[in-house]
């Protein structure tokens, strides 16, 4: 057994840090801070853990030494204190956004200031497997990935791999999301009156995930628009991109089988029949899945690709554990095996 | 044209009334403050009235005179400043829960503190036409109505007026409602993930509706239990009464059908056939009627009856331009004259 | 008073018309037809029109000569009956798909098989006032208009007037749409617990919109994906275009700004504070408004166009009633003046 | 390994059962039958199964033996081939409505006919085993729960098995249910438009649930009012009943508390703080709980006791496979784990 320790657990991919690690085989929850919920049960914030666990939140300045730390804290914090991290657990996986671009000139780009720790942003392997696995078995810190840029990602993933689009042409990304990919924290926009039923483009351009698409996909220019729908958890990622010279509709059929023959967490939908045709985040709630669908106007020479997550799990907490596993040679699915539910 | 103010008019009751009160024929609307949006202009706040007024929210300090001062502040501050409001406008529909109830005791005994302004109790009328229609056309200060309050009394009001349950029995009255009924002020229970899905009892027993659901039918006991479900608009009451003796199912029909013939916001929905056979608020939303239905079990001498209601038109905001315009002469349903949506 | 007719008056878009025609000052219905629900009360199928009228549904069989006939049945059935029809009013106004297209081609290859009445097709004029206000003002015979070839036309509007996209170049729309767009006839994937939650793709390429959009925008290569989201009413359509040569934000500014002022059921949505900064359809049920924005990448030469509707209103009933006002010399907003609700 | 088979898994409830049995790690799925999906995947109809199993949908009349077969037939079908389903297998667990009333008489009385097999309704215990854990550990035919009896009944257990309650008062019961209570097959109310942000009591009195309820609880009078709302899983019962003399809210605590100490998959949720205070079906989705919840109006002799639930798991399935469990000599909760989701 090895004993983990999640700080920020409060939060919404904490929650579901918890809920995976409470039921992992090989894994004892050694402490789960947050300073918020300080001294109360787990499962008065994550009521599903009630009868589950009796353990309470502690405080992150109590955190003891253990064999993984998970850092689940609101972007910018884990880069404040990552050296005290590292002293206590050989192995951390960081689902916020500190660690997960490459270079510091990018981060500052994107996140409008300059990166507190940029010395470890090198350390660090972008926790998504599907794009590298046989760096993180190697790896000791793992970046979580961001939700929007995993289904994105994985939408690209057939793609790329296969060289079926040109990378020097511009991708146009559409994204829907629930409400949970904003956190646990409310606003007034999150105001159930004011957010029941929407469809709401809260960022049409820059969204700061955009720079993890740029540098896992290598496609320089990517339009990247978010749009707010209703539900609670899922996104869906539409690429629009332009195929290469030469692609046919059987070029693709084959690399996005290969693709998710090769990834146990990925699945092709395309189906002629019934309800569920195409990949959708609906049946994926609670699931590690991510499903991949595609679709090719020969005549507009114009590819869909599309993928379909949970964010809270493929787009957080389900790939920091996979990436957990494959860390410690465990079965890459250990703990993961929640189908997701029908109906939901 | 009568010149009408809004204090409090950018919550949701206010809101309704800013719509309700620019499109009726014969109101001009003077002044609509806001403490914390001053200086906006009302669309900011309430989008779907844009193009339709330029007006801006202005400073309750700056109050001017007019024909009709309508309060949507939160409860308790009305009391505090009635003397003010009764200097600046000869007629006055407060929408708080501030001079519901004629008994300072009484308002002591649900709202935990002593009334601020007592004297000025016996002033006001409670402003249900249904209730208090002769009386509200010969006054000047008028009670807005609870929404929950509203649902129960209007599905008490057939059985009351007719005699058909005895009012020393207990009532068992359900209320289900959605989110708008909290107001425009999120907190932690509202923010949509954890909102979105619910039914959620937030109050078994002791609502604060339940006063005025004692006061206006005369039934003592009264156990009133408020659940939350999805829907932004909308409240149902079922009342679960003991029929008086020799109550018949014909005693009922003729019952309801006086009820709704004498009001013209009263519906009976009582169908064979079709998808909506039962009172529903979901296809009244943005109106003012108020749907009636119920049903007899002999064997068991139980009568159910059920009202639905939009929370923030019959239930706040619907009733109250209904008021105004018994006090002011004109037609009941002037200005209030649209008819809900199908489908929705 | 004018005597107005509904064929197929039980289905959505009929509901609608029935709504905003029984609140006309300027009319009257003569009959509203359907054969599924000869000899119900209107309001057993359209609840909100309990105690609004006491009409049946009639035979449409048993139609009679009437000023203005609006039809509303399914795709492909107006077709097969124009001549009857035409005999019967002078003024016809169809909402189905049968004569928006100009050209019997054009027909045949989005609809599969050859138009019944191609000699009407040049008779009709595409109903959509903000395109064709003065042809309008001079038909005898309108056709409605594709609710997302509306959301999408509008949000080209301001480009293609003003020429700042180059029309050779392809135009990706995105467009996501509630579940009244389907109609009232459910099927397996409008079961509740199937539709509910979704973001279903249901058509990644060739919807038959895309041909309205074709003919309307004078665009040749239009990527139109259609997905499913979790409301009612409601569709938004995002177009990402690319700008004509020198084109700058102060053009786009001025182009919407000149858009929404000639036309009064447009606005313009760009706020830089509070929840409701861009279009969206949630606050639109109910009412006519199409609301635009806009938002312009420089740096990468990218323009996005955004356009919210209710399907059912400015996609249908709405658009119609407009073009009977002014094909009637009416004030174009008559019977049109619902703005919508807030919250909901 | 046990083989199990299960008859009409086209179902949500056979669906369910699906997700369980394929995790589970003591049984093997032998057949799974559906007339109308024969020869399909099983992920074509529970999309949530890709990946997890190659079974297709195999015809029900060749059905072979296997240890334990479960009928998730529609009402009235098992009792009609009970004799050869008994042949098949020894050990049968039957979801339906079938075989869960003990006595003839009572089954035509609610169902409306006489029962095809009668002589089975003595060999079969009801299947909830919170009620009859010792007996369904010896039994070979199990009846599964009806769901709102199920949400009812754990509401009752508590106050009935510690005699809190009169038997001889009438109790009511005020159910809300999500639209997967109604089954996999729409009808027009199920439609989406139509279903969505309802409050519908679709069921005032006369519930056949009801029959179960009396059946169990030995309470003569109970009054079982039916609402539909907004979600797709989950019911809450809310009990009305008047305490037995002398009863204090002592009394209450350590009853429940008793009640959930004694069954592993019942949990007291009586919060003063947070989000979660009382019972909600929201957080159970997926799981096999079943929350309880209880106030007391000592001033008004009041109690109301709450039970949420997944209708499908608790309600259905997971109580079913909990039964097989007990009835196989395995640990009540395997395959059982999944506790639920936060947020969703």
């Amino acid at each position: 057994m090895i004993r983990v320790s999640i700080v920020g657990a409060s939060g919404y991919s904490g929650g579901e840090l918890l809920r995976l690690l409470l039921s992992h085989p090989e894994v004892e929850i050694a402490q789960a801070t947050s300073r918020s919920h300080l001294g109360e049960y787990l499962y008065q914030v994550h009521p599903n853990l009630r009868k589950r666990t009796s353990l309470k939140f502690s405080d992150p300045a109590s955190l003891e030494p253990c064999d993984v730390l998970f850092l689940a804290l609101p972007h910018g914090k884990a880069q404040l204190e990552i050296n005290r991290y590292a002293d206590l657990a050989p192995n951390i996986i960081d689902l916020s956004a500190d660690f997960r671009l490459r270079s510091p000139k990018l981060y500052q780009q994107w996140y409008g200031n300059s990166h507190a720790a940029p010395e470890w942003l090198d350390r660090f392997v972008y926790g998504l497997p599907e794009l590298h696995r046989d760096q993180i078995r190697q790896a000791h810190y793992i970046s979580g990935v961001g939700c929007n840029a995993t289904a994105a990602n994985l939408a690209l993933l057939p793609l790329v791999k296969a060289h079926l689009i040109d990378p020097e042409k511009p991708v146009v990304i559409e994204i829907k999301v629930g409400s949970s990919e904003g956190g646990a924290e409310g606003n007034p926009g999150t105001h159930h009156p004011e957010r029941s039923s929407v469809i709401r483009t809260f960022s049409p351009f820059g969204h700061r995930h955009t720079a993890e698409v740029i540098q896992e996909s290598g496609i320089n220019q990517v339009i990247m628009t978010m749009t707010s729908v209703d539900l609670v958890r899922g996104a869906l990622a539409t690429v629009h991109a332009s195929p290469a010279m030469g692609v046919t509709t059987k070029n693709l059929w084959r690399a996005y089988r290969e693709t998710v023959n090769e990834n146990p967490f990925l699945r092709l939908v395309k189906e002629q029949r019934g309800i569920y045709r195409v990949p959708e985040p609906k049946i994926l709630t609670g699931s590690n899945y991510a499903d991949l669908g595609f679709d090719f106007d020969e005549e507009h020479h114009h590819i869909i690709s599309i993928c379909a997550i949970d964010n809270l799990m493929k787009g957080a907490a389900g790939s920091a554990v996979q990436c957990m596993n494959l860390m410690l040679g465990f079965a890459e699915t250990l703990g993961l095996e929640f189908p997701g539910l029908h109906p939901i």
